[in-house]
């Protein structure tokens, strides 16, 4: 079921820092940052070839990423992303295996215009999973 | 300087628990578990297609797994890998940058049989990095 490695997102608590940390010392190819209000977090992306990495800043008050660096200041991992064909069937194969699915359980339109879920971190060893369909 | 993701570690507490939720529940193409004492661990690799997962159990008393799993007793993200052309120049050039290399700063041969370097994550906004010469 699940496909390709979209991404891995990495929570960082300055983005600024960190683009300068990841394009100068690790000399990787860092996009323009880019805001996006509606999922609380500004993002740059980082093509690494065959997959991407994401580094979250939290955007507004309500961002999710928040309590995750109240818990990690430091920054950290903060979530990988799982492709799949059929976001509905995905979802009813896992809730059906017991899986619970954050939020409402809807898929809504993620960062890349597609439709994602989040799947509970106490139920995959806690890391957390988003699924995309491609 | 980083090339791709060679693959995301994750340290599980209970790794036959973790195969079959990944095979089973979620469907992916895991491998059989390999013990590498001289890594600490016991290791599964799932083929996602464009990189690798790999699932990490603590082996021995001195596994450097086992204090994450302390801190993080379900399990959670515990690294990502890139691969670099020159293990040595990759090295200098972040040690010069003030990055801190992880032991003695030397690189050992990792668990694919290729030299490995891990950075300090208080130098990378709390992620974990390995680098592995391919």
């Amino acid at each position: 079921m699940i496909g390709r490695l979209n991404h891995v997102a990495l929570a960082v608590p300055d983005l600024a820092a960190a683009v300068t940390l990841y394009r100068d010392t690790l000399g990787a190819d860092v996009s323009a940052p880019q805001a996006l209000p509606e999922h609380g977090v500004t993002v740059v992306f980082i093509d690494v070839g065959n997959t991407k990495i994401e580094l979250l800043e939290p955007l507004g008050e309500g961002s999710t990423i928040r309590p995750f660096l109240e818990k990690n200041p430091s920054g950290g991992m903060h979530h990988v992303c799982y492709e799949v064909d059929d976001i509905i069937a995905a979802r009813d194969r896992l809730t059906a295996s017991g899986a619970r699915v954050l939020g409402d359980g809807q898929p809504r339109i993620g960062a890349h215009g597609k439709p994602v879920l989040f799947l509970h971190p106490k139920d995959f060893m806690g890391a957390l999973i988003e699924l995309e369909q491609v």
